[in-house]
């Protein structure tokens, strides 16, 4: 399955006309050639059910490291611990950096399970090279993983909706002000248990669709997880909050184009113009969205096991045809979709200065397709249903 | 003088609808409160001749930690050195991240002399605000400065067409992986002593106008100084460069709009459309456009010096402008605007597939005007020409 998906790489490097690296004899580094130090002082594991995402780290980090002259190193597993880098680093300046998403689940056998991992391999890849960075073998990479997680297997929590969210990050470790190609470059990752999205269950959310800041535009960087997508979305998310919105529905073009809220893809379940019962969510060919694998994930599931229900589409919509939708009642659900999330229901949309109603399901706190989607999933992430995406870390 | 450009700061600022962090308890730090501790083992200086941009670095470099719990602390002069940055910190995730580039020069007299520092002051506040990074009074930043160039005097290379580049950065420090405000940032100041550009004198450049990738669009982050602006632009350059051209023209918008070449602005001098002879560039006001200092300098020469021999434009104009004016012979000269490379001649331009040549005079090896701007600006710099742009540095 593996190289299958690494040639989807390959051939998805090739559609972005990038160089393919992947190949050659420093274009990877090895997990054969892991090193591990193990920490001398553990840090005691917190109370799961007080964790704030993101916040605590297990005790080990993977690290490699990569020079233009060097190629790559050996992997080295090592104890968690700050990184010395130099002031004039261009991951500092300008934004060398990515990184992926992940998590690990222990399943009831006490197995350790990751989801799709190969994806994010491949979404990794396709960052690096976008960013100039150094690309490597994604198998290579999620083999030195299975390592950590095995070592670090005690920080995953044991219970539905917990995990290990799982963070690879590549940084430019260059030291010229130049604006250029890197010659030096860090690849890490590190580990955080963290628990459900929402300790309540499902948490409906309203969402303010942004008719002024752009998050991606056709020709920009918005289909890679790089860090330069992030750090201008966090003032216009606070200004959304302030006025009372969990989070912003990201438009673009002069059409405004509803695209996608920057930690999750977004769906509408609607009966369209056509009067077609559709599932629709924008798509990747214009290079504006993030191409998720949870989003990859519902749409594979939609369309093979309710192809009878609905019609699935990855397709150009407007914010002024989902604001009509709703106004003549033909939105049945709106959620989003996102590795911390998993699967978030939407409430209501904010647009122009009006408040759009999105139904709920008051049993579920969710739409019932929403709820459906989202225990699919998570049978899955837990190993609760067999499933090829769910990959069992062997020990 | 710097009053005036705080408050211009501050209506720039809620233009943008940015809260504005200028006053209060923990508002700023303090240059009086500087303290220095001196290298043990200065490095040897470099040969000037042979200097690359941006990978030397003097002895010294100025750092201020902030916290959202304790506010800003002490400026401290300190040996340049690495620092230790958490792997889960948000500027190496997030692309919290911003930072200006501004010139110290020692004039005829042997004085340290700033050009305009106070509009990179205020720009690096407006950065730090759309980042949600903690701002500061620029004037505490530009005193702190001050005092760290009269100790690297020695650093500061002393011949025209030489200087000492100041890169002043302030990334995010906090450590967890939400996306949000930053709750810890760390500003510094690293210098770096540059030679001429191009050691030959002018080298007049050829520009690719890109028309697939867009550095930024409308809504976007395109008039901040900040990282996430920068590491999406090294592929397309990369690109460029091996088709041969210098740089990339960016184009934004369905009209195809010239916008700037990323370490640039971008001059047209031209006979327009109605036949009037007009200096051009890309206008502030939609957000995309860099406002570069010699930008402005720029204008205002030229709008003080030679308003009798051309209208001066802040507009919009479109490749296909350009393009068929040059086509039409109407093109006198175009060049580039910026800190590093101060004025720089244009002298093609590549638009889908085609080439067009811009005139250059073969004597001065740049268009007249660009030459005689290059030097009027120079002129103010090293102190040669009285103004009160050129700030000289108490010792």
């Amino acid at each position: 399955m593996f190289s299958l998906n690494r040639s989807l790489a390959k051939s998805a490097l090739r559609i972005h006309a990038l160089p393919v690296r992947l190949f050659g004899s420093s274009a990877t580094f090895f997990a054969k050639e892991l090193q591990i130090e193990k920490t001398a002082s553990p840090k005691p594991h917190p109370e799961y059910e007080s964790l704030v995402f993101g916040r605590t780290f297990s005790d080990h980090m993977l690290e490699v490291d990569w020079t233009a002259a060097g190629g790559w190193g050996a992997p080295r597993i090592v104890p968690y611990h700050n990184l010395s880098i130099s002031p004039a680093s261009s991951s500092l300046h300008y934004a060398l950096q990515c990184f992926e998403g992940l998590k690990a689940y222990v399943d009831d056998q006490n197995q350790i399970r990751l989801f799709r991992p190969e994806k994010n391999m491949e979404r990794m890849i396709s960052s690096c090279a976008r960013l100039s960075l150094p690309t490597f073998d994604g198998k290579e990479l999620l083999e030195s993983l299975k390592k950590l997680l095995v070592l670090e297997k005690s920080w995953i929590p044991k219970a539905r909706g917990y995990s290990l969210y799982i963070r690879p990050t590549c940084i430019s470790t260059d030291t010229t002000l130049g604006v250029g190609s890197p010659q030096a470059a860090k690849l890490f990752i590190i580990l955080s248990p963290v628990g459900p999205y929402y300790k309540e269950g499902f948490n409906p959310v309203r969402l303010f669709a942004d008719d002024k800041n752009v998050r991606a535009c056709v020709g920009g960087t918005g289909g890679y997880k790089i860090g330069g997508n992030y750090g201008g979305t966090i003032m216009p998310q606070k200004q959304a909050a302030s006025k009372g919105f969990a989070q912003v529905l990201w438009l673009y073009g002069d059409r405004q184009y509803v695209s996608e809220v920057g930690t999750m893809n977004f769906f509408v379940l609607w009966k369209n113009e056509k009067g077609e019962r559709e599932l629709v969510t924008a798509p990747l060919d214009d290079g504006t969205i993030l191409p998720g694998v949870v989003r990859d994930s519902i749409l594979a599931l939609a369309r093979k096991e309710h192809a009878d229900e609905m019609k699935v589409s990855e397709r150009l919509f407007t914010i002024a045809d989902l604001t009509k939708a709703i106004d003549e009642g033909r939105v049945e659900e709106c959620f989003g979709a996102g590795t911390a999330a998993i699967v978030s229901p939407v409430k209501g949309i904010h647009f122009a200065g009006k408040d759009y109603i999105v139904p709920i399901d008051e049993k579920l706190n969710a739409g019932k397709f929403t709820s459906l989607l989202a225990n699919k999933i998570m049978d899955i992430q837990y190993g609760r249903k067999p499933s090829p995406w769910s990959v069992v870390v062997q020990e």
